[in-house]
């Protein structure tokens, strides 16, 4: 969106393709506390929603569409989505990133019954009962903390002796009795016959298996960014993300990427708007240069 | 401020040391219309104060003090300034850049008599007056609309024939009658007695001069980087910018720089802030990985 706001200020003919809500992950954040200028925090929503506005305001035309590929055309760019394709001199990809998933047998199966990956969206279902988080990260942690405005119990499964989470979060979450932290522990099964009831668990270090009884399970262990539409076209890093230099430029000529989807990303909100800001202004210089060169 | 909210945050003991306002430049914008968050603007000052109060309320300390000198003194660094000197693991250099100088005869002189290099604080004294903008970015251009509240007339002197500022920007520039461009035009000197009175220019492409009446001279051609208490620490290019990676580190381990003093930085809030969010992640993870390395 930051992007959206910059290249419609800078008047070009720009159009942002959204395939869900606008706004992405964040919307599902609780409280963002650590965007400046907020010092009272804010909901995910309503951020999202201002941003929304303000593109909106700006005359950013927004899509609601999924891009399927995006490919070299001669001189210029070819996007192809589910409601058409279009011709365009630049493209900044700024697709995200989705929850990683266990891939444990049963975590499938019991999807929408009892697991889930997303506290915001799902939590309200477990009013009363005892739920596990799986990770050990920000959204980890943020997820066990969403939870114990539902849930009586909430088991934190990680896989290391110690959170990566920021130290407030970390912080707020010892102080909260209704949290329990799992150490050294990996969910190996996820079971239950029409529903979640309970986790197989292996000790890392010790290598024991346990049984723990759940009602649900959220996972929240990391974050898979969505690049499968580019199909190659991209210098990727081994886990998927696009490899830019600090111009956020790719290695394709006009494609820029901005955001969590990119290489060494802080995977903030505050970092991916700063992203989206300095894409634009590359990819508005890249269509002014190429302007010239052809004058 | 970012960098300082992050950092406080993670609970590494943090200090941050700022010699004039917290905010810098920004706080001189009379209106912030690309701040993703706030989609009907917010002044500079606002914004500062906002994300001041976010700083402080994560338990930021501030010092008033000027930075003199940054030194690699063994495993540790030293800052000296002129309320004390420091010793620390981690400094992020977020010192920001200064307007730059004309440099040419009577700028010195006519100081406060009618040079200025900033509309929002001094535009007042010139109610009615005619004054003259210098330079052709969005600095130059949101200087001279903001001179439309208080001059009869603003003369925009630019050495190109086009500006490089947003196209909103531009097209409000454009559409206000107060305002006049005067282009492939320099100023070769400022005259006047006790206060600025007129100004020699020259054209660039017919190498003609000529004389404009003002009683005031804004100059908005560019800003220098802040990087002079360095004395060849860092990496800088020609211009003095400080060369980083995009997870902020300089060459120096330990220390990373975010913000207008960074190569290739847009010059944007929204990028400096998210610079400042990378550069104390970062300085995070330095200090976590060389406790490991001392265990």
């Amino acid at each position: 969106m930051t992007a959206g706001i910059y290249a419609a200020r800078g008047r070009l003919d720009t159009l942002l393709i959204e395939k869900a809500a606008t706004g992405g992950q964040i919307t599902n954040a609780e409280k963002v506390e650590n965007y400046p200028g907020f010092p009272d925090g804010i909901s995910g929503y309503e951020l999202t929603e201002l941003m929304h506005r303000q593109a909106l305001h700006w005359g950013l035309k927004v899509l609601n569409a999924e891009v399927t590929a995006l490919e070299v055309n001669g001189g210029s760019l070819a996007l192809r989505t589910t409601e058409g394709d279009f011709r365009c001199q630049t493209v900044i990809v700024a697709s995200g990133s989705l929850r990683g998933k266990l891939g444990v047998p049963g975590e499938e199966r019991l999807l929408g019954k009892g697991v889930s990956y997303c506290a915001i969206c799902d939590g309200a279902f477990f009013q009363g009962e005892t739920v596990a988080v799986v990770g050990g990260g920000n959204a980890a942690v943020n997820e066990a903390l969403t939870l114990t405005h539902y849930a009586a119990r909430v088991e934190l499964i990680h896989r290391r002796n110690e959170l990566r989470a920021t130290k407030v979060v970390q912080e707020r979450l010892f102080a909260d009795p209704r949290v329990h932290v799992i150490w050294d522990t990996v969910v190996e099964e996820v079971l239950g016959q029409d529903r979640v009831d309970r986790l197989r668990l292996r000790n890392v270090k010790t290598g024991a298996n346990s049984f723990l009884d759940v009602s649900g399970m959220f996972v929240a262990t990391g974050m898979l960014p969505a690049t499968e539409f580019l199909k190659g076209l991209l210098d990727l890093d081994p886990q998927g993300h696009i490899m830019t230099n600090e111009q956020m430029e790719t290695r394709v000529p006009g494609v820029f990427a901005a955001g969590d989807v990119r290489h060494n990303s802080a995977k903030q909100v505050i970092t991916a708007a700063g992203d989206g800001a300095t894409a634009a202004l590359s990819a508005e210089r890249f269509i002014t240069e190429r302007r010239k060169v052809k004058q």
